[in-house]
Order: C-alpha cells, then structure tokens, then sequence
C-alpha cells in the first residue's frame, strides 16, 4: 500500500502545500477540510490526490500529517485527535508561532514524533481559490525538531521540501524562531498596517512608488490569523516595535536637527549594513 | 534643422529618461555630462543620439532641457547657466523635492519656462551603466507647473510621459508635492534604514520573507542624494515619521495590553483601508 500525506485544513498554506506534494516519491498526498466549498474547489482543482472530510479516518492511515490551520485551531487538533495519529508516525504544521505549538505537542502519544515547521512563504489573499504550487520557490524552509525527533523524519521533510520547490532547509529552536520572526516578518505587517493609518492614504494615489507598493503590500492581512500569531509572540515582537520606534526617533530627531553632516552619517553606517546583507546573501 | 532635448547629468535618472526619449517624435536626444568615463559608458550604451561634455553649447540650442542632477546641483546649474537657456525654450528636472526647485527656477529669465518634475521610478543601484529605458513603465510622472507655464510646454510633456510609457501624469502644487511625497515615498525609505539598524539584521539569514525582502530593498540607498532630498523637505518628512511612532506605538500597547479584541478591532480598521486603497486603484 502506499504511504499517505496528510494535510489538515486546506486554506492557502495547505491548498498550495497539497498541490506542491503532489508527486512526491511514491506518498499519496490525501487533502482534509471540513468546509464543503472548500472541499469542492480543491477538487475541482486537483490540490490533492484525494480530498475528503473526514480527518479520523485519514490520520489513522497517515504517514505524515500537515497541521495547516490557525494557531489555535492547531493546539485545539492536537488535543482533540491526540490517540488517532499512526503510531510512529510523522505530524508536522505551519505556523508562524513556534514555542506555542511546539509546547502543544506534548499531548502527543510519545510514539507519534512532532517537527515543527514554518514555510515562510504567503500572500495577501486566503484561501484554497488563491493556493499556488509555486507558493514556495525560493523560500526558506524552517524546522524546529524536537531533541527526541528521528534523524529519518528530519530527512523526510528536507526531502519535502526539496519536491516542493523551497530554497533552503533551515534548523532552529522554537524560542530562537520566535525571537527572529519578530523581526524578520512579523513586525513587516505592523508597520504595513501601522502606515495604513495614516490619514493621507486615500489622497496619495498618483504619489506611490516601488516603496510604497512593496512596504504596504502585506497590510490587507488575514485578521484573525494575525491577530493570534502577534499574541502568541507579544513579548519578542513587542521588544522588536520599541527599537524600531528607536530608531525612528533617532532619525527624525536628527533631521529635525537639520545636522547634514550627522544625518549623512546615519545613512551611510545603515546603507552599509543593507549592502553587507546583500552582498552576502 | 531638428529640435533638440538637452538631459544634463547621465547618472540612474537621466540616462534611463535619455535612453526612454530615443525616438521621441522629431526630437534629438543630446546627453550632457562632465565626467569623462560616464561619458564613454553613455556612448557605449548608446544612451542618447549625442553626448558630449560642453553644456553650455548645448543649452543654447535645447528646445527641451531636464536638470537630472542632485539637488544642490540643480539650484547651481540654474544659476550659473541663467542666461545660457534658449529663449522660448523649456526646462524641467527629475528631483524628489519640489518646493526648493521650483523656488531656485526663478533666477530663469522671463523668455525660459519652467515646469517641475518628479518620475516616480528608481531603484538601489545609481550611475549610467544601471539606466534602462525600461525604468519608467507604469510609474507616475508628476508635474508641477508654473501658473505661467506655457499649455504647449505641458502638452509636450505629456507626450513625452507617454512615450517613455509612464502610467499618467499627475499635476500638483510643489507644496502639495512635497506633503505627500514625505509620507509615499521618503518615510518608506526612513524605515528601511531604521530597519537594517537592528542588531538582529546579520544573524536573521534564513528567515526572511518577501515582506522583509520588499521592506528593506530600498535602504542601499544614495547617501549625499538622500540627505539632501530629506533635509529640504524636513517639516513634513518629520511630522509624517512622528505619526508613524505614534501609530507603531499604538499597535506596541494593544499588543502589550493583551487585549486581543481591540487588536483585532486595530487590524481590522487598517487592513480595510488597505483593501480599500488597492480596490480603488
């Protein structure tokens, strides 16, 4: 028989995540959602190569099963479904959150083994209507495996990931994610919001550039699901909004000094670091 | 004989406007600048019909002249080549700012119009060898007219808009301008350098996403340009970046609080106006 993939919840993370599986060696790639819409589009496009409502049928035959749903939605998963996972099975998710859900885990059975993921890849748009296959080309792959996680399932989901396109397989703990993510892409969607705000937004058409269109792009964000990614991580992205107000102030503060000289020095020592980044990349 | 336009200063701007202007209706594009190896790369490129290094002799026979200088550099030209322009001729420039330009252009005589420009288009490299006639499509080209300018010298630039393939042209006051260019344009680049300030940026290798990617794309950015184009237009830069603080730290005590709904209820007001915005457009 054919080893199974599971994917739970088949929104735009999962719907592409499915899509993107397809073929992989020789697992068949089974698509859950518990939305009858959702489950009819996901036919219609052939996101998997089988699509079905019924979660405790299919995890009982799963291999490896993606966890692609809201945060919460997750934790509350893998309480409810806690002894229906295959024994010596592989589960996995896809949150942006990692100590959370890693620390929800831990209801598992211990021979079913848990690698937390996040594929740092989305849009601006949800849903299965908006899953793509090529979601994931050129995007990192992060793992956060558990001390006590298999060497063969770590392989097995750089195997994944190579299949689907992903640039690069990046390991890490939970905590070390969180702090980075803050930073990395979390407080991207504050200030894309926060610049929203400004009473000026509806007056400015005609005035956009590149900047503006790339900074605000992320802004129409999925409310809820953010909503609880920023929670789960208030203290780490918090930390990271202070300093970026920091430093905003530090230039404004310079220019409205009109010191030329200091402001030219500022710009000059964070050009250079961008283009170290770059450079290095 | 045919009419000429005069680009003075090959670097990213002039060099990709002299390369768009190639074949523009009867017109011969004269490419203008002093350094010998920007010169060489302009012909080697073919960047324009002509290119020399002696200005003067070339403003005199310009029907069309665009200063593509920095801005101190363009205040200079101006002055030094006061008497230099063609009578009845045009002359235009390409600088962020506007109010400072368009101030500077009065030490024209009566007999040369002057009409202030702004091509919304750029990116991280600069100089002759970057410039692409490609550069400008789908961007903005906004114009600031004199009361006096001629309707001819209007309509001719937006011929011009239109054969280097901008997306509209947009006319507006230089005070007008220079408001909301602070907050579309000038406060996304602020952000981007304050960004690449965080001492996170060189261990966040792996974890970046578009967002990050967009966010930070424009902060190698042209430091003497740059400063001078954000001291001139300090008092509204400040006042947008004050109200980014302020906004930034509204989001930091919601999620502070804890208190999930009204971040939600946050998120939900700004992502609106973002869909709203893009809707719209």
């Amino acid at each position: 028989m054919d080893k199974k993939i599971a994917i739970i919840g088949l929104g735009l993370i999962g719907g592409s995540l499915a899509m993107a599986l397809r073929g992989f060696e020789d697992y068949t790639v089974v698509g859950v959602d518990r939305d009858e819409s959702t489950l009819a589009c996901a036919r219609a496009r052939g996101a998997a190569d089988v699509v079905t409502k019924d979660a405790a049928a299919v995890l009982a035959e799963a291999d490896v099963t993606f966890l692609c749903l809201h945060p919460q939605g997750i934790v509350d998963f893998l309480s409810e479904h806690r002894d229906g996972f295959k024994s010596g099975s592989l589960v996995t998710d896809v949150c942006g959150v990692k100590t959370a859900i890693m620390a929800a885990s831990h209801v598992l059975p211990p021979e079913v083994d848990f690698i937390g993921c996040h594929p740092m890849a989305g849009k601006e748009t949800s849903g299965i209507a908006n899953a793509d296959k090529a979601l994931f080309t050129r995007a990192h792959f992060i793992l956060t495996p558990r001390t006590s996680s298999r060497a063969e399932h770590v392989a097995l989901m750089e195997r994944m990931a190579a299949h689907m396109g992903f640039r690069d397989v990046v390991k890490t703990t939970p905590e070390q994610h969180d702090a980075i993510i803050a930073y990395t892409s979390q407080v991207m969607h504050i200030m894309a919001v926060a610049v929203c705000d400004n009473p000026d937004l509806f007056s400015c058409r005609g005035f956009e550039g590149g900047s503006f269109r790339d900074c605000t792009r992320v802004a129409a964000l999925d409310v809820p699901l953010w909503t609880e990614l920023f929670s789960l991580n208030a203290p780490a992205l918090t930390a990271v909004i202070r300093r970026l107000e920091d430093n905003l102030r530090s230039y404004r503060e310079t220019i409205e000094r009109g010191d030329r000289r200091a402001l030219a020095d500022k710009l000059e020592f964070s050009a250079a670091r961008k283009r170290r980044m770059t450079f290095e990349e």
